[in-house]
């Protein structure tokens, strides 16, 4: 896999690779970049140590983000050059992790470019994250600058501008994004050479891992999208070994290699039987044959959640201005199936000072987790369709993973928010007034140290109930709901700090009447 | 250029740049091999230094069988896996050049995988010297040793084992090895995947540089042999900046890498017109625009002869044993276009106390230049064709590079060689009394900084009066000389210490009957 966050899977690396190693996932290129915006270069360290409990050979992308977005949110942690300097050091470190500040790149903004250079000189391999669609010359410029692979193309034109510019074209397909078919007509349709395209899934849910699989899925669909078996085999191993300059170790049958090899009972069906890691049979028909012990995670990794008082309704209610029985407020406003936002304005009536939401609205609160400031952000979101007296709270909320709670009820929301921290992190489903379901994640509030079958059907049960139960009838309401406080993706979002209008770039008043200066003096 | 030993052209690396790039050639891999032999780890220092005064760029493999054979020859110093750490760190150097050793590779020589563990822990990649045509379990070994290349096969099955073992083949096309016809049928016929086929010289005289070119001629060559010549320009491009993890700096048309453009008339017969190095335009039609400025060699590179005494005839007399009018001698033959010598044993007179070689057969004589010794080797060959008193003295002697003089003639022999010793180093070759023609070598005794054309030229008299004038026949008899010394290709060879046996790896005497223990006591 040539880049995954583990991160995505709600698991520790040893849970994830119990997952993977069955599926005949033998390697992976990690960007811990989550848990990085939780403990910053520790985190890093732990998972980079975890990694080497594994049969696989896990090498690690120094998170190049972290912050994603400083002075717009709080996190837990920064990653600086020096950082990535001493991070290159360590075994098993390979390079940076996705550069995602395109524009940074592009129009040299010192702070990223410092990070690159730090990682260049450790000859590390640089990430690329090019999220575009403008492939001239702001995309050169990002070539230029440092990174040396892309997955965010979605195009077969992307694949070939990728190539074309010496980069590594990584081909997705994650639980979310799924690119594989449109993409590979860039080798089957439009004869790009495919030494320089690589696979990988970046981000997989647990369900996905158990259901459909893991690289065995995307070489599959490589295959039906019409590349030779041989070619999309490359894809996964060769390509990949030569792209991160490991191909000494791994991604070839050869001496001098680990012998990371399976057995497949169907080449173009690629229906894994077993699978040899470093010489050693570790999985046969889809199962493990030794569970390894589990890493010893340090009892910081599992304090993530610095939130000093209890948390009550009142903390999660929006009070109006002084004097108003309605206001105008920005409402962040979901679109199904994707990641982008957009804004809209609601006129919501105010009772004994608070602003009540109407409608498919429901309230939405961040409350800052890492350094113990008791700082919440609040704000309104259209379109989860909550029915009745529920809530939703989650530590995993990219990228800076402070508490996220959606509700239709105050207490629900109180009641949510208290059970993750009563966990010490992880996703809790309130209804009237009681806890329906949970998924303890308690390594930084976003991995889990169970295995593969429990997280998925614990993911299962509280997507199930949050349909069922609360009415919300969006897929994938968790991956929807982490990315509501994202402020780097268009166009409104919710951080500690407040509503964030991307397109700005700036905090912005959850009133609109505060952006008249006039009205501003008159309160 | 994948492996190229610059002293091969007789000339200094600026030299050689000035020759090659306007033929196309804007970065090589060198393995400074004869240098290091005479002047150990400050040798390479030197022409990496005068490396990076070129507008090529040029990275540098540390030689990695310095000497080539201890203990059965002198030569001007070691390279131990300490040197290859410490060459690790500098500028430019890329890994450790071809590992000739191969028995020692295969069977685990600690001191040959000292330097490459050295080379590895500094992430440098392992250059590989494989000649033997035995593909199966020995070349596996030597694989998994660490050399990731080779360049020494000579057949379609041998690129075909090469990359099956995961490593890069590169063919070679230089003036006495002439391996591109044969080898590009396992692209064209075999269905080899030609993205880890490279290209390379690895040795080329100044004449064949001048009159045939150099990188242009070996991709001209592979087209001719039915490779299409985009495949061939990637061999000699990017899939050669790839196999040494350059490829963020050289190999491809993309942004971050250096601009080095070639303007090309005919794809085909690929005539070069422009050569763009870094960005500027360096040659237009064959000729370079600016000659820079010589590399100041230090002094020490020009004192490399260290021969305390003047040399006179008597030195390279053969003294019979005691009281034999006749002695049964071993001779090496020269085979004619081979490197490979054979033994024979004549029995030639004694006159005066001294043995007098009879019909084709010469004097031979390897005086110790580097450590001021004063010893001398001496023997006899078979097959120069020498007629009339003549000698032919030089320090071009693979691979400790003494100086080696063969002579039909005591005097000329003397003669001969006091002149390469009072000109520091290089090729002198005595008719009558006279020198009739002479290269001056004053760097190391194996490099000229003078002009390809002037160096061709010399060469070109010289060979020619060796011929005209003094009856020898061979075709390219410098190079039939400078391996005369070279005590790691069987079977007999000449060194300082002696005749050497290569298929006993000892030495042994110049005559027979030293052999027979009886005889010994009694003399």
């Amino acid at each position: 896999d040539a880049h995954v966050h583990v991160e995505s899977s709600m698991m520790t690396v040893g849970r994830f690779a119990g997952a993977v190693l069955p599926r005949g996932t033998t390697g992976a290129f990690i960007d811990p970049h989550e848990i990085a915006n939780v403990h910053g270069l520790d985190g890093v360290r732990w998972m980079a140590e975890e990694a080497r409990t594994t049969p696989m050979k896990i090498y690690v992308q120094i998170p190049s983000c972290v912050p994603a977005a400083p002075g717009l949110e709080t996190n837990g942690a920064t990653i600086g050059p020096e950082d990535v300097a001493e991070a290159m050091t360590w075994d098993g470190v390979i390079g940076l992790g996705e550069v995602m500040n395109y524009p940074g790149v592009a129009f040299g903004d010192e702070a990223i470019h410092a990070r690159i250079a730090a990682a260049l000189k450790g000859s590390g391999v640089i990430g690329g994250h090019y999220a575009s669609d403008d492939l001239g010359a702001p995309f050169r410029a990002y070539a230029a600058g440092g990174p040396s692979d892309c997955h965010e193309g979605t195009r077969p034109e992307d694949v070939a501008a990728r190539v074309r510019l010496g980069m590594a074209a990584i081909i997705r397909e994650g639980t979310a994004c799924r690119n594989v078919a449109a993409q590979a007509r860039a080798v089957t349709e439009d004869g790009i050479d495919p030494r320089r395209v690589l696979l990988c899934t970046d981000d997989r849910h647990p369900g996905t891992l158990l259901h459909e699989g893991h690289m065995d899925d995307v070489v599959r669909k490589a295959i039906r999208a019409g590349i030779r078996p041989m070619t999309a085999i490359q894809m996964a191993t060769l390509n990949t070994a030569e792209h991160f300059g490991v191909a000494r170790d791994v991604g070839s049958i050869a001496p001098c290699r680990y012998a990371d090899l399976l057995i497949v009972d169907d080449l173009e069906e690629m229906v894994v039987d077993e699978v040899i890691a470093a010489g050693e049979v570790v999985a046969r028909g889809g199962r493990l044959i030794a569970t390894p012990e589990p890493f010893a995670y340090p009892p910081k990794a599992r304090a993530s959640v610095a939130i000093p008082a209890a948390l009550v309704p009142a903390d999660f209610e929006v009070r109006a201005p002084d004097g108003v029985d309605a206001v105008a407020c920005r409402v962040i406003r979901r679109i199904e199936a994707q990641v982008l936002t957009e804004q809209e304005i609601e006129i919501f009536p105010v009772e004994s000072g608070a602003v009540v939401p109407q409608g498919d609205v429901a309230y939405l609160a961040v409350v800052e987790r890492h350094r113990g400031t008791g700082r919440i952000g609040r704000g309104f979101v259209r379109g989860f369709g909550l029915e009745g007296r529920c809530a939703l709270a989650s530590t995993v909320a990219h990228d800076s993973h402070n508490l996220l709670v959606l509700g239709s009820d105050l207490d629900a929301m109180a009641a949510a928010a208290k059970r993750v921290v009563k966990i010490g992190g992880g996703i809790a489903l309130v209804r009237d007034g009681r806890v329906i379901a949970q998924i303890d994640l308690p390594i930084a509030g976003l991995m889990s140290d169970a295995p593969v079958a429990d997280v998925a059907a614990r993911t299962d049960v509280l997507q199930r109930a949050l349909g069922d139960d609360c009415g919300c009838r969006v897929s994938d309401a968790l991956t929807a709901l982490s990315f509501l406080a994202l402020p780097v993706i268009p166009r409104l979002r919710l951080t500690d700090l407040g509503l964030v209008d991307v397109d700005r770039f700036e905090i912005v008043s959850l009133f609109v009447d505060d952006d008249n200066p006039l009205r501003k003096r008159e309160r």
